[in-house]
C-alpha cells in the first residue's frame, strides 16, 4: 500500500475534463493518514530548514497542518477564506481561473522573523500557496518551506514556486494520466 | 498555563453582544496545541467507548480532528459544507439562528456499523453536531462519542445532546462571563 494508491481520482470534477485527486480516501485510512503525516514530518526534518510554526490553508490544509503541527510539536496557524477569522486580519487577493478570491490571516498570528512551514494538500498552479506566502510575509514572517502531499506538475506550480525562490516538497505526483 | 487561558475572547463578534471564543490563540501555541490534543485523546481513552474513526466538522474541527486521529492512530473523515466534497454524498439540513444550512459526508466514508468519534472545537446549541451525527447514522455508522474543546453551557448544547442519548465530553467551559 502506498500513499498514491490510496488517493482516489474522480473524473470530470468539478467540471468536464478535470481529474480530481481526492485525498479523503487517504485520510480515512488509519495507516494512510499516519504514513502521510510521518512522510511530511520526515521531509521537514530532512530538509534541515528549521521553522517555528505551521500555517495550513483552509480547508484540507487544516487536516494535514493540524496533525503535522502535533507530530512535530509546533503551533498551528490557519489561513482562511475571507470573513472567517474573528480578529484583526491582513488580506490577500489571488487569481482563480475565472475571477479572484481572497484569503486572510490574523494580524497577530505570526511575529516578525518567525520561520513558517506552509502546508496544503495539493500543488496545482501554486496560486493559493503564493497568496498565503504573501500573507506570512506581510506580517514579517519567513516562509522556510512549503509542503504538499500531491503535485500536479502539468499545472506549473513547481515552476511558479521555484522561480519566486520558495523551497517546497511534495510526496506524490499525478501527471496527465 | 491552561487551555482556557490560551483561548481568546473577542467581544461583539460576529455581532454585538456575542462573546466569541477564539481557539486560534490556543492552536498557535505549541504547548497549547499539544495539551489540547493530548487532553482530548486522554478523555477518549478514559471514556472506554471504543471507536474506529474520527469525523471532524469543517473547518476548525479539521484542525483538531486531524491531529487527534494522528495521535490515536485512527482514520479521519471530513464533514463539509454543501458542495465541497467531490464524490457522492449524503446531505443534512440544519437550523441556524436565521435560516438553514447544509452539511455533507461522502457516502462511502463510513461503513455500516463503524463506531465514530465526532470532533468539533465548540459546543454551542449542538445543532451542527446533531446534523453531523445524522449524517453518520444515515450511513449506518454509530456515534460512539463526541468531543469538543469548549462548552458554552448557556446555549443548551449539553442538554440537547444528552436528551437525544449522545455521549460527549468537553475540556473547558465559558459561562456568560
Amino acid at each position: 500500500m502506498t500513499i498514491k494508491s490510496l488517493i482516489r481520482t474522480i473524473p470530470d470534477y468539478p467540471k468536464p475534463g478535470i481529474m480530481f485527486r481526492d485525498i479523503t480516501t487517504l485520510l480515512k485510512d488509519p495507516l494512510g493518514l499516519r504514513m502521510s503525516i510521518d512522510a511530511l514530518a520526515e521531509r521537514c526534518l530532512r530538509a534541515q530548514t528549521p521553522f517555528d510554526c505551521i500555517v495550513g490553508i483552509e480547508a484540507r490544509g487544516f487536516i494535514l497542518g493540524g496533525a503535522l503541527a502535533y507530530a512535530l510539536g509546533k503551533g498551528f496557524v490557519p489561513v482562511r477564506k475571507k470573513g472567517k477569522l474573528p480578529g484583526a486580519v491582513v488580506t490577500q487577493e489571488y487569481q482563480l481561473e475565472y475571477g479572484t478570491d481572497k484569503i486572510e490571516i490574523h494580524k497577530d498570528a505570526i511575529a516578525p522573523g518567525t520561520r513558517v512551514l506552509l502546508v496544503d494538500d495539493l500543488l496545482a498552479t501554486g496560486g493559493t500557496a503564493l497568496a498565503a506566502a504573501s500573507l506570512i510575509e506581510k506580517l514579517g514572517g519567513i516562509v522556510a518551506e512549503m509542503g504538499f502531499i500531491v503535485d500536479l506538475p502539468d499545472l506549473g506550480g513547481s515552476k511558479n514556486l521555484t522561480s519566486r525562490g520558495y523551497r517546497f516538497f511534495t510526496l506524490v505526483e499525478f501527471e496527465g494520466e
